[in-house]
């Protein structure tokens, strides 16, 4: 299965394609979408439609994978972060790809081992999983890679008996 | 000059289509768009955009006034509606309509006349300056009938010498 992995956001958008087998990864592409600050936030959300556009019809994913959004921290940053992920939650259902979406920590328990791990300890992980040279940058990419091999490994694991995820639909109350 | 008032959200969307002349408002149109609460985010995201895509081709709204964006209470609720504002703003763009923001403080300014008013106060000003037999409803339209009234007073303010206000671009730091 085809899952592409995304980092949402409005200045950087990280991507990253897995072709995700029983207990197999495989690295496809991964890469960030990057909108200038200067423009308008609207102008900055078209361009990141419009790439989105473009990934979804170039990879043809079978399956999304989301990062979900926590606020405790930085609200306004928050909130453009989500008028971005609303373009791209769009996006994916125009070209009608399902999403699904992982919180950080079930993303740390999935490719590390335990929801604790640390920034640095994900990344490592992700690169073997994905028998890369280095550990892939920007770290946006990374962390849509990470998602990628989190939903594969979800999606997967009634047929591997690993770990089973609830890959829940994101809904609003 | 025709203004495209929105009330940004998930569930319920407001729109209200004033015709903004010097000193004088002239209603056109409004009411609300809704999603029903059953659907995955991304289903909704793709209805609000399909009915904002009908909308602005249907009432070619010269500019939009869309309300802007604070969250010190329910930070879930608002990032929901953030994901339904994006969608709303990329709508906007993909039109060519400009989009500009307002405040609901600037908005109780421009229609009651200061920014203390209260909800009921904003709203009977609204039915009085639109000439309505009774209050806009539901709330949501309503508060899209004051946006489009403050941005035309906002934008019309340099040739009626009213009170001016700065009508800026959302941007993110």
């Amino acid at each position: 299965m085809r899952v592409l992995g995304i980092d949402p956001g409005v200045a950087t958008i990280g991507f990253g394609l897995v072709e995700v087998d029983r207990s197999h990864q495989t690295l496809l592409r991964y890469g960030v979408i990057t909108t200038p600050a200067g423009l308008p936030l609207s102008r900055r959300l078209l361009q990141i439609s419009e790439d989105m556009e473009e990934l979804l019809r170039q990879f043809k994913p079978q399956e999304m994978a989301v990062e979900e959004l926590f606020f405790t921290k930085n609200i306004t940053t928050g909130i453009a972060v989500a008028h971005g992920r609303g373009v791209i939650l769009l996006a994916a259902e125009q070209a009608g790809v399902p999403v699904y979406e992982y919180t950080p920590m079930q993303v740390k328990q999935a490719v590390a081992g335990y929801g604790g791990a640390d920034k640095r300890q994900v990344m490592l992980m992700t690169q073997r999983l994905l028998k890369m040279k280095e550990i892939p940058r920007p770290d946006d990419a990374a962390d849509a890679l990470a998602l990628a091999i989190c939903h594969g490994r979800a999606a997967t694991s009634l047929l591997n008996t690993e770990r089973v995820f609830d890959p829940k639909r994101y809904d609003t109350r």
